[in-house]
């Protein structure tokens, strides 16, 4: 055990430059005059270096191979904390210094060279600066390959969905792909009956979309003694589980935008106020992946609050919070203006029916141009008649194709697919919540999530990093990941 | 020059962190919910451990003895700068992890058992907890005063007033001990014969008020591109130079307190955000000591922002700004309420007449609890005693005497002398700078801050720790710290 513990005291400290950073970089999105943006970007590479060589000590090494062999008398919770500690250590250890240095210039010359192409429409300057980045992620895809034992994009994958396969996510993609097209002309079709939905008209005061915001943030059950609410050009939840810091952006023509933007977040925010609390500032109290993060977020704003149950609870509170008045305030027409199906170009403002559609050419893309398939070059014709089969859709630009979004330009390759498997995690979630407790939805409807929150706290948020996701979705809903749940939510909520 | 350059190398890491800590700890302060305290001490607890390991890191003493050895190869601000290593150097090797963490240990008992003493006016429970803090300083000032070559007050005195000397504040306050109680029965005579000033009386909304100090901080020459203002419990001036944070409180029912609280802490600011740009992350480009610190805050809020100048300009925009209406809004009498003279109990609410008597008092009986000459038990008995002979008030309970501060229970012997300190240097400085420059007074009294804010930056703000507190003292003003100024100053004010 001695070995053991030693490592918990190390990856304590790890956990608290974690923290430290998670702080600077709330502070940079939220509150950070422009001037501060040189000095900050030190102080934050400085604290990665430190962490960079708490991971990579050659003492760590020995005492997790010292604590393998005693692995025996660890319990269940030690041995998954010493495996994540294991994971944390394969994924700092097995790049070279050089690689990760070279990888952190280009990834941070393309990033500027993407936001500019991007704003002039311009692909070849990105297509330039992209070509070292996809060529240095090959080469950490090949170094974690080779050292974890796995295919190199399985080897991505594992940064951002633990023990994540390309092959279990081929063939739910391929089920999915084959399903969606169809799907989305009889949702398209079942949509053109029904009456077109009334959008709220206002000038919605900031400060009024903040207090629904954080009525409701509070009703779902977000502790404000352990959180807050703040404003970012992008949204995102950031802080430690102690501390859990979301933002939102608000606009004055549309209280929506940031409403629901503030529901997702509080999802994500719910999982890490959840984590175990005994396992804080340890590998295996941290959330599981990206993929069940994700289901979090998309459980409480696309499952929950687009519902009908929750639009019940929710229209009449609007109503009086904005001082709305007609049909346009209804429960019914804020279900039908919340799901509106729409095949379009950008995948940030897509519906969850076509959501999926995005998120499918992308991983598509990804795996062809890491494997060498896909010439950069060809990018923008494989995008582009991607979207045609997929959705429909004609790209007019590659600003509104292949280059809107900043993941690849940052040499995030596996991220992608996590987007979609948290879609179907969070419907076989909910699903299974549903089915197991008959006293969730009633609450819903009621604006009570006691009943649900109770769920997600037992069967999701308290597991921490202990099973795989896999693991913890077939002891949560008795089966592993599939489409069945997301098909069967999709048919029920378009086609009825 | 390699050494010095390896050493160049080190300090800033330091200085990253240092910076990291600076943002951890004004969240803390402004932003961070209740619930995220622990987790919040753990991470300033490893960053504070991770710098305290990087100063006394053998090679770092090794660097700098080889760079002593080749210091006619060094510039001046090189050579001030390797001066400043060494005394960081000095201060974190001096004394033994074992003092460090027992005298950590004692001080947060007696912070939290002086928070308590000080509510129910108990002295002696914190008599008990400050203590084992006093033995424990003795200690620090013994191991100190025996590395650097100096008296063990002094010792203390060097973290906050680099090079001080008890014998040079021994003069100066002797000479203004012996000033002040009759100047104070003068002050109070003339100020009896003048009409009695009026409060403004209102509801001063929190929102106009920090429009307000927005507002004069603009004026003042406070650059928002590298800075904030917020909210805290108690004021201070945090950050980064460049992204100096400072915060005020707000009181409904007086803006008065809210707005002299953001004026001092803009004078840190300027002189935090006018540090010599090249030196940042460097110790030879931190501000010099608190001397000159405390000097920048008074010279703008007391020499500058209480003088009849100033407020010939801000008169109207305060009564603008708030609708004031009537006589209490002039500029004659905003002048006489805001250098209203009044003996009292309490440091941090008193006037710049009687402040001084305040901190004599401190020195004094700082000096003599170090030295063993005041028994703790005795510390009531001297201070009202202290207070009855400097000030002429009865004290009618340590809670409202010997308790009401908490530099003590936190084992801060040396720094009460920099208060007084600062306010004959803020004196001086503006003298001379007013006699340098003829513009600035008229700049003043039509909202131009400039030509003052020239001269600060030219002779105080850009010399960051090139020199000694006293030298530049002495370039800018021709004359070494003194009374005079400040006694000229008070005769200006209140006898006239």
């Amino acid at each position: 055990m001695k070995s053991y513990k030693a490592l918990e005291q190390r990856f304590r400290r790890i956990a608290a430059v974690n923290g430290a950073l998670a702080v600077l970089g709330w502070d940079q999105s939220t509150m950070m005059p422009e001037g501060g943006a040189k000095v900050r970007a030190e102080q934050i590479a400085t604290l990665s270096v430190i962490r960079h060589e708490w991971l990579t000590d050659p003492r760590l090494g020995d005492l997790l191979g010292e604590a393998e062999t005693q692995k025996d008398q660890l319990n269940e919770w030690q041995a998954a904390n010493l495996r994540e500690m294991q994971r944390q250590w394969r994924h700092a250890t097995a790049l070279t210094p050089k690689l990760v240095e070279a990888r952190s210039k280009a990834v941070l010359n393309c990033e500027m060279v993407w936001r500019k192409a991007r704003q002039e429409d311009h692909f070849k300057s990105f297509a330039t600066a992209f070509h070292p980045v996809l060529e240095l992620t090959r080469e950490v895809a090949a170094a974690k390959a080779a050292a974890f034992g796995v295919a190199p994009y399985d080897a991505l994958l594992d940064e951002y969905e633990p023990d994540g396969k390309a092959a279990t996510i081929d063939a739910l993609f391929a089920d999915l792909g084959g399903f969606l097209p169809a799907f989305i002309d009889k949702a398209m079709a079942r949509q053109a009956k029904k009456p077109a939905p009334l959008v709220p008209k206002g000038d919605f005061a900031t400060e009024t979309q903040r207090q629904v915001g954080l009525r409701f943030m509070k009703a779902l059950g977000f502790d404000f003694r352990h959180g807050r609410l703040d404003v970012s050009l992008h949204p995102f939840t950031g802080g430690v589980p102690t501390d859990v810091r979301i933002t939102t952006r608000y606009h004055e023509g549309d209280f929506a935008k940031s409403l629901m933007g503030v529901l997702h977040e509080t999802g994500h925010a719910l999982y890490e106020l959840g984590l175990p609390k005994f396992w804080r500032n340890q590998p295996v109290g941290e959330a599981r992946g990206m993929t069940l993060h994700e289901s979090q977020s998309l459980l409480i704003e696309m499952q929950v609050c687009r519902g009908p149950e929750f639009l019940a609870y929710a229209a009449p509170i609007l109503r009086k919070a904005f001082k709305g008045e007609g049909e346009a305030w209804s429960a019914d027409n804020l279900a039908r203006l919340y799901t509106q199906v729409r095949p379009d170009l950008i995948r940030v403002d897509a519906d969850e029916v076509t959501y999926p559609a995005h998120i499918i050419l992308r991983y598509r893309l990804e795996q062809a141009l890491l494997h060498g398939d896909l010439p950069v070059a060809d990018l923008p014709h494989a995008w582009n008649d991607g979207m045609q089969t997929l959705l429909g859709v004609d790209v007019p630009s590659d600003s509104l194709g292949c280059m809107q979004d900043i993941h690849w330009a940052t040499g995030s390759i596996g991220y992608f697919p996590t987007y979609t498997l948290g879609a179907l995690a969070a419907a076989q979630l909910f699903a299974a919540a549903k089915e197991q407790d008959g006293s969730i939805l009633p609450g819903i409807a009621k604006g009570d999530f006691k009943p649900l929150l109770h769920w997600l706290r037992k069967h999701v948020h308290g597991k921490g990093s202990l099973l795989s996701t896999d693991a913890l979705l077939r002891a949560a809903t008795g089966k592993p990941l599939g489409t069945a749940a997301f098909k069967a939510h999709l048919k029920s909520r378009y086609l009825n």
